[in-house]
């Protein structure tokens, strides 16, 4: 039986419009006026706005960190989170920790992941021992559907590789085709600067974003934009958080590098004032920091204007008791990261309602460019014919306030606590079945399943 | 009867996927899989590209000079020439002279196309003369449909205006919705550069380029940012011919102004070594004129990338024999223009089949973008339901030669002549109409419609 | 009879070092250790500086305004103000007026000056109408020793030349040896900014300012330095700002052109926040007007690093009774400048005082550099043998409060009021002759004589 | 007994000016007109512009490789061919090795050098191992009057550090009063271009360019400007030899930044065509390499203009037979460097001659800046008086050939050859001594003077 969406405005990456969508099979099946066959199940959408789902292409679920704490949200709970705010299909960061293979850093995170998700899931593979072995199960792991990256500029002594590393590993992506993410700050210095600071005796979380200022952040970019250069291989930098970096990408992209830019939520709508001292500034305690406000508006503008790429959240949770306030004491201990996978659709969309960006150019941060940079445009991305029926039902007449109180992330705050949105996510279809409506779902075991991607890199 | 073009690729500005399309009085009805129904007229389109009709933002179709000549094409050969190289929409610059009001330059306009077009058409409107006549008219031309407007920084005596009738207009387009596009050379040093060439006794048309280099066009686009800004108005720059303009353009982008960027065919493949003395020169003086090859890769890159907007031809054609040839001995007096609508939709497929720009990236630049900019989306722009069933056909398989002796453009030469590209156009729709197949036209009277404009700017 | 300055530190462009001076005939004959003759006046200077007497590279002495006014002081005045600061050479703007020719405008200028001044002086040349008469009469001014010029891109409608003017100028500049000076801000843009201004109802001195923002000054500062790179002619821009301005003209020296920046003391010490409305508005009314703190850091930061190249005056001065205030409901017709001859000196040693810049680069900035640059060195610029013997005894530990009641500048306020510096000037010689000492001068008729200079531009 | 140098022109750091200079006890007593005293011994230098001892700021001699190797030149021929070559002083860098305090570095470079030296020299320390004993010792080597320090961000596993060590080393400088000299290249990615080269099986000296391309530079000096701005000190940037390079310190100058910038002849005069495949290519193995002609006319104007700081020679001299045609078959184990500390007078002053840049601005470049920044101006620098009397006589109507075959320099070969220059050195004077005269050394046994330093980086 066939659903159709009746009377809404597609919303799609090349702009709104009036159409019906027709799904069968758990695929679009039409995109039109008058559709609707005999017998199909039709949904009065009349009012509202149909997104395609959304991508979060940045997400950590289930990470350990290596003083053997675990991110809050794992794999059921993150997920069932990302589908409840709009997101149907995250591409999470598999880790190969040091001494492992790439294949045994992917078999952990599948292991992890497996038959627990409740949208669809993809890897990346963060690669933080560049040896022999990784060097040559590179190719193979391309070819099985993992076409993206990422490495590490900054956490000096565990996950940071030198610039050599990134220039080498960029030469083999550009071969096998894969795509490197990279983490951009200047982990060396960084580290000087923690050690300066707790050389004076106060350590409180407040300290956190004197560790890592803008420029330390500005310059890691700058330097991996040249060694990219430098191979002519394309790379993607993940959540960029200052103006001054992202002119340093859009500098290269006029200079017709291909380098992708990533920012947050977080980097949209917060700023270092929430680092006042006291212990709540743990809870704002990610990397790169939160920074000052007048870095916003560029940041928008950005991706107004399609300089910016994606609109991910880097969703690294951590509960504030227990975790989060566990190293009041020693900023550089606090276990860095923030939740956001559940809020990323409704905070973009507060951004299009209040007039900083269009529709269109906020469903190319959010699901069409994601798609397109990691392969899995058109089978995601945009609500054409042929594409997985991942449907967001938005009711622009709604009301959200974010709350930790009411929210499916499994975590004990949310940084944007009493944010208001113009909009409430109605329903939210994952190929083609409504999993989620009215605020609850289904019910029912997780039908998320596994994307395997094609290759990266091919946005412009 | 509704027709269905079945089985082939839908090119579309977010990318291209397998699709049929279903035209039903006029307009696409549906888009999609398995959407014949009974009656149907089914077109098979199996490996064939459908793209949404070409919209051509910059011609001069029937412009008098002002020493009495006329350009080659009219509304009639112009819009016959766009259709059969798959656009079927226009954007002509209707021009206010000297002493008229701007409603008499839009009568004149209408006078000349109406019921002459083979394609569908609408204005821009040039004011050469801003006077409190022109300043009162503006708010009733914008809400008649003529949405965007023209002014000139070089021309001197002619159709140049001063920086502060620029800064006075932006103000008023600001208030009536207006965009104001600007042809941005430096006059002032381009009629002191002509006198001083002049003097030296050589006139030849090689020379042209001379008159007026980068510099000169690089310039006046930093000083139409500069007063924009301060305006805090929209401005769209016409005919970029430059890496160093470009650049310009996009540095404003990157600190949040909105100014668009269009370039040409012209400046994506010709080069100033078409300047080599002799009579053939003159075939090439157009303003600006050719740059040095090294600015081709930096354009290609600018569209790949998004960072430049719109493809459009400025189509001003003039004969070599009778028209370009009349002023060998001063390269001042010869018309200034170039042939071309009737090549820009193959010449750009050119550049997607030899991978300098994406399918959906050509797309944006030749019909998405100047529809969304010039308020025609999404009536027209994108093969979405609702929208002008204004689709081209072509086949990726054709082979197509540009040259003088196959063009419908009335005129004798083409600066493309010999160039191939590997596709040809196998059909144009209008709104529904197939006018054009085969190489052929279907006969009967010009069917194209005057397009009256939504408010312009709206891209991003 | 010999004069020898004993037991000072001699400031010269490249550092301060113990030595004596010993001046013969008007010049200096010897720098050195021990060179006392027999028969010498000693003048014991033990704790002071001892500075080549200042050059102020822009005044405006005995200037009539179009509307009959004429500023405040005349070369008798404002010569005696300047020696009174340490300044023993002026070079003030000459003017062509429109239908002059330069000879006319020059003889004018000698008339007005000729017998009155205190300090040397010399003229550049303003040229307000580039008629063949003034092209005809330029090289012969040339080599009559006015080898500089000045051209207006503001003041539309009197002073104010076309683009098209200078690159015309700069032409027949670069064959004859002169050097343009030229005043940047974008006329056109003014006028029709304060024409919107007039509009509104509100007139107050506070809104001058708002009729020349920065941009208005940074956009025709690149478009001159456009200009002239295409001749391939050095230029000199007057009067800088605003660091947006003077990151325009270090950008284009990083690109090998040869322009020099001058700014004001104004610029480097007051802000806009004097434009608070009210009367008193009216007395900071310059063009370009005095701009947001925020300008000064990099302002002086370009004259620490030897990135801009002179501090001048602008000294143009008016009464604030009966001139400044005559027109206190429409700041256009208020007389734009400030007075200043007489604090310059001073207010950079300040800057030195506290720590903004050296010695050597104030004394390259009000001293060398002017004269490098407008081909007077070496006969006035540094304290070497064979120069005039023009010298500062500068007393680091004195005292100076900047006050109208106790000025030489014939005009009833100082923008600089109640300015602390710590230092005095005990003594100022000019040819060897101490004409003011003590706060007093020596009495007498004035001394000063024209200097007739070498070719310009010669500084690097 | 004094002498007098009378009759010839002063070449001084802020102007040119016919002068004499009488010395008196190894300093400048006076430098003026008729200054010769009775009993003085005159020489006529009449025709000769007479200037400052040259001082090269960047000189290896005595510098044992790792490998056993040893530069050709020892201080006793280094100091002797920069004597004959116009340079009066060297300032070499004593380099700690790893596991060695700083102490017993400088205990080294002072057991090598003393009693050997031909000119005067001073030392900075090139630091390899930031422990705790060198942050320990470093307040204590300034005060002892070695007040510049170098790191080095190349030469992975051998004398580099990690930006980690830099931050915390500027910190240290800060506070202590030491200036930090930087090698700026990314020898992360030169180690892992050069394996990447090495793989390829080819590896002869003509590929040492491509394994550290200009964007490798002007990376790590973009990377030091970021460091040095977060800790707020002077950095001073050795050998810049790209434009790309130049043009990043100018922008940092831009901003407030103090950054000096030192280039050396060969990468003004020698470029890449150099690397033409053959051993030859090994004589010319330096790092930087020499980069492309199309640098050259850049890095003139920064000198031009002063935007560049200082001219030194780097001379790291190894013989072409024996030391550099050892390792034919890999580039990266020839000994890096190239002689020229006896020719870079000439070399500067050939620039002068050719219209480059003016005479001050080459003093600058030689003498003043480098002795102002390295804390040894007013002693040297300039003819002025109290300074040491290093003077050098150029005649310039001489003519010299550089040649190996005619060289004081200890190498068999030299990188430029054949090069002619429009002047000779017609005498050298070591405080009052004319040690070098007439293409011959005085004889006699070494008289140059270990100089203890002032503090750094007071220039500006």
């Amino acid at each position: 039986m066939a659903v159709v969406l009746a009377g809404g405005t597609v919303a799609n990456p090349d702009g709104a419009y009036r159409a019906d969508v027709r799904i069968e099979g758990g695929v679009i099946a039409q995109v039109g006026i008058d559709i609707t066959r005999a017998g199909d199940c039709v949904s009065d959408v009349s009012g509202k706005y149909l997104l395609p789902g959304g991508i979060d292409a940045h997400t950590h679920f289930d990470l350990p960190l290596s003083d053997g704490t675990r991110t809050a949200d794992s794999f059921s709970t993150g997920t069932k989170a990302a589908l409840a705010g709009g997101t149907t299909c995250v591409i999470d960061y598999a880790t190969q920790f040091k001494g492992e293979s790439l294949r045994r850093g992917l078999d952990n995170w599948h292991r992890l992941s497996d038959g627990k998700c409740f949208c669809d899931y993809a890897f990346h593979m963060a690669i933080t021992d560049w040896n022999e072995s990784a060097r040559g199960d590179l190719p193979g792991v391309v070819s099985s559907g993992v076409t993206s990256f990422k490495m590490y500029m900054a956490y000096k002594g565990s996950l940071q590789v030198d610039d050599g590393v990134i220039y080498d590993a960029l030469g083999q992506m550009a071969s096998a085709g894969g795509l490197l993410c990279v983490h951009c700050e200047n982990g060396d210095v960084i580290a000087a600067r923690t050690a300066e600071l707790l050389r004076t005796g106060r350590a409180g979380p407040e300290l956190h974003p004197l560790s890592r200022p803008e420029a330390v952040e500005a310059e890691a970019v700058s330097r991996l934009i040249a060694i990219a250069s430098l191979v002519g291989a394309p790379v993607y930098v993940v959540h960029v958080s200052a103006c001054a970096s992202m002119k340093k990408i859009i500098e290269a992209k006029m200079e017709g590098s291909r380098v992708f830019a990533e920012t947050c939520p977080q980097y949209l709508y917060l700023d270092d004032s929430l680092y006042a001292p006291g212990p709540e500034a743990a809870k704002y305690v990610c990397s790169p920091p939160l920074r000052g406000r007048e870095n916003h508006g560029g940041l928008w503008a950005s991706l107004r204007s399609g300089l910016a790429d994606v609109v991910a959240t880097d969703h690294c949770s951590f509960s504030f008791a227990g975790q989060k306030d566990g190293h009041l004491d020693n900023f550089s201990a606090i276990p860095n990261g923030l939740p956001g996978v559940e809020n990323r659709i409704l905070l973009m969309y507060k951004g299009v309602a209040e007039g900083r960006l269009s529709l269109p150019a906020m469903i190319r941060a959010v699901s069409y460019n994601p798609a397109a940079i990691f392969g899995i445009y058109p089978r995601k991305g945009a609500l054409i014919p042929g594409a997985d029926a991942d449907v967001v039902v938005l009711d622009p007449s709604g009301r959200t306030v974010i709350s930790a109180g009411t929210q499916f992330q499994n975590v004990d705050y949310t940084p944007f606590e009493g944010m208001e949105v113009p909009a409430s996510i109605e329903s939210v279809y994952l190929r083609g079945v409504e999993l989620f409506r009215g605020g609850k779902f289904a019910g029912g075991a997780p039908t998320g399943r596994y994307v395997q991607r094609g290759a990266s890199g091919a946005l412009g």
